[in-house]
């Protein structure tokens, strides 16, 4: 397959098309990218990549994608406990929804909802014992990249503003799903989302999920290959929020989206992506990354169905 | 209308029942109370009270019946702001909770839930040049007894534990309705909750939602006689939470319940009443309270209806 | 009181007011009515009346209000079951949603919405020989009036496109609280709805719901003085739909409105009234009736508050 | 991969566990069923096939599995309408619930709750000139099986007692999402749930999704590759109601259960599979049937993920 006249093929059909969207604009920092900012890059399981275009290698706010890696970490560190606290169940509802919390008894339907990844972090932090220490470094160490950090402005920009996250956090611990304090959690996880990562270093970390021979490479004492099969079908259920049925049927590939405009996704055996572009659609995901992939797997017909 | 008898005749008939229900423990210095108190104090209108009996002056937290004096208050220094903010409906949900909240873009069904309350106290906040003073002095004076004040100890136990509220009010903070920092409001809130009465003072107060000569003796600058009268149809259709019903059809009063144990009601024209008994049923109201009040209008034929 | 100088002051007053809202047109029988019609009557507990002015004498269908009179006759034949198969709560909620009855096990929140009505019908039907010309009979009784009779016209339109209704009804089935074939129910429901009657003779009519010697006179077999009361509180918390809390807020009595425009309301010991005006708000109530309404208690000071 | 020897081990093993879970009661045909059947039939892409343990050939009601057929006949004839009046989201709500229709329009979540299927049904009948001759000509092409057809007392059965599929599609039919009767709609919506097939005749029919030279075989005036990979994607979002996350988790195949007790699932490229035993777990979906999978996909090692 030549990713390269794929990936130039869908970049040069992409540009053409009117931009639609808006950048997030509920977190202060967010606001100010520009919109027409798009990169995509692909790494190939059995090597050959980066495949990229456009703005592969600038750095974006990765947002909720750091959620799998969170729960990555999570499960690696004690399955049983995770899977007593959230869900593995698709949400139907946006992403900071508080309905499904009250009628569930605290119960996130997932991980990769905001009130599924605060659990996530609650549980790293009483775990972890530098939480955000260890957590960067965990990334440095699956990213491969030693100079990932976190973005201090962004995650003080988010922490003010967080009210609806501060009621989640407030409404789980009500229900004893919250074990530290409010404070310390949202800090952790705001820090999370604060991780900054280009689109090149985001497909060589999610080739982790993708290709075996790498994620055994990891060491036995990380995730099972069943752990890392099960982590994808929850991407697949659960990482598009209540459009998630929606990109299964576009895209047909796991996968994961930030309000800051990237999405990663997984072809088990064949390749991860990163697509950046920070206009939005209506449900918050990346409205020509989403279109990007879709005509990545229409035009290679490698998908997972 | 011999008042005494009946009084005396539902108090040896209610002492006769066995004990149902049980003391709210989710604030842990409520918990701490004698479960088998009880009090019952009626103040008629035109003079003659107060009649009561048990342990009617003895003071107890009057925890959600101070939302009534609180919306009273705001509504005396500007009804529109409070209709714009908090709706007039009977909510149909526990008295905490945030469905409605998120479906309704952060605006409470009605100022006698615990989210209505909570705007009410950032109004009050935002207007009070000394909230929590200002709030007592107000108290003490529609009361007429200047000893009444606020339980530190209750209300520091109360913010303690209380993350629903944090959720509610953060809730209704990312909705942009509420306007001063929560832990503000809060601290407002969990102290107008802590105040404490014995059903003398309670009957005595809410005498000025039954007697027309008293509220307009309070002053031109306060409540008018269509104000009183709005409190009076806010308190039946949403006094008593997802039991409204109930208690408009078994006692027919318009009144307010606290999860303390006390109950409050007022029959215009006729008297003002108050009764405690920390035993709740599953609602959080007050099982012999709810009883004794159903009698006492069986009795003396005198209700709204 | 000089209720004839206050009618026709109110009606003075309604009919400079620019036209708001829209006629029921879900109901292409109703759709034919003309939006400017406007009646209203009064009758005085003690006698005096009718009091009236406008189109008072005009017949139209009572829809909804009918459903008082339905639960009324229910409660006569027996209290206990009603309350098992209905709730007394406000619903919140549209009058035909399904929702509530889909998460309560298909009991209706209370008799005076679509669901709560379809329940009184299935009891009606099981306990009356002939449930359509019993529950006629009974209607002529208490209103005095030996013509009133069902529009055929208007029960089969509504028949015809009661989707929703046949919805609600199934439903209800499936949980085991519709007893009769869903379409016995329903023929006698819309034959209920489709009651054509005057203002004049709903003020007669519900004058026994304000008049204790009014119904004591029916007779012992009928329904207690506790039992009208109750009738009473369950209009006031329930006759509006989800704008029961408006009403009682702004108008402060116990009453009941249909979709044919009609209202009636009841202030105990005083007076009962019907005001019909067609044009509906967004709750389908009608406009200039709750208008009327709200000037006639304000104008005379007289409500139950 | 010698799947006999897969199948054996796990039939082994599945039959030496105690037996939880109970067979459909609320369908009188299916509550008859013997719950200690236990059919497995796998089909390998590629031929080689079928292989098989236990009650393989054995028909019995496929009941929800059909949704599956009747999607991708619809979709053969015109996929705009199917996605204009049908979404393809997983609902997260039980199979048969009302509340999602009421908020959202009448628009399904996904055409495999039943919602969704009786739209499907009602674009079916439309279409199709002799729906329901025309149904079993679709299914017996594609099963390759002239003997499939409808157990006419189980349709029977279902259609007595479907109060709840009677209140759905009249739901829909007050939003407009019903064109046809709702008699002729569920007349056809029960015969196609009262499809009985073996295990072996389903794994053999759902080859034709996992195996795109079977789909290419059937002409070009069927599905596309695309539709088929869009109906697994569906699959894997939506065929286990509110359980496909725990589905999509542990086994990792596209799927669809039905309350006969059948489970169908495909690993495109690889196999397609059925499996049947009638005892249910409290989400409707069949225990041991899931067990089985799951530990299928273990042994194997494949899986979409």
């Amino acid at each position: 397959m030549n990713y390269h006249h794929v990936l130039e093929r869908i970049h040069s059909e992409i540009v053409s098309l009117s931009p639609v969207g808006k950048v997030a604009d509920y977190i202060p920092e967010l606001a100010k990218i520009d919109p027409n900012k798009f990169g995509f890059s692909l790494s190939p399981v059995g090597g050959g990549g980066p495949v990229e275009v456009g703005d592969a290698t600038e750095r974006f706010s990765i947002q909720s994608i750091a959620k799998v890696l969170a729960l990555a970490l999570a499960l690696a560190g004690g399955a049983d406990e995770v899977w007593e606290r959230v869900g593995v169940e698709p949400s139907g509802n946006p992403f900071n929804s508080l309905v499904q919390l009250e009628y569930e008894a605290g119960i996130p339907r997932n991980p990769l909802i905001n009130p599924g990844a605060i659990v996530i972090s609650d549980i790293l932090i009483s775990r972890l014992p530098s939480p955000k220490r260890d957590l960067l470094a965990f990334v440095r160490k699956i990213s491969g990249c030693g100079t990932v950090t976190f973005n201090e402005a962004v995650a003080t920009s988010e922490a003010c503003c967080g009210y609806r996250n501060i009621a989640v956090a407030n409404l789980m611990k009500s229900f004893g799903n919250i074990r530290n304090s409010v404070a310390d959690v949202l800090d952790f996880y705001v820090h999370m989302c604060s991780l900054e990562m280009s689109c090149r270093e985001l497909a060589h970390t999610f080739l982790y999920f993708a290709d075996p021979i790498r994620y055994n490479r990891m060491g036995s004492d990380f995730l099972t290959d069943a752990q890392v099969k099960r982590i994808n079908a929850v991407m697949l259920m659960c990482g598009f929020y209540d459009e998630a049925g929606e990109f299964a049927y576009g895209v047909g590939l796991p996968g994961k989206s930030g309000v800051g405009g990237g999405i990663v996704a997984v072809c088990p055996n064949e390749f991860s992506v990163a697509v950046w572009s920070p206009r939005l659609n209506r449900k918050g995901n990346s409205y020509l990354g989403t279109e990007a992939l879709s005509r990545l797997t229409t035009l290679t017909g490698l998908s997972i169905f």
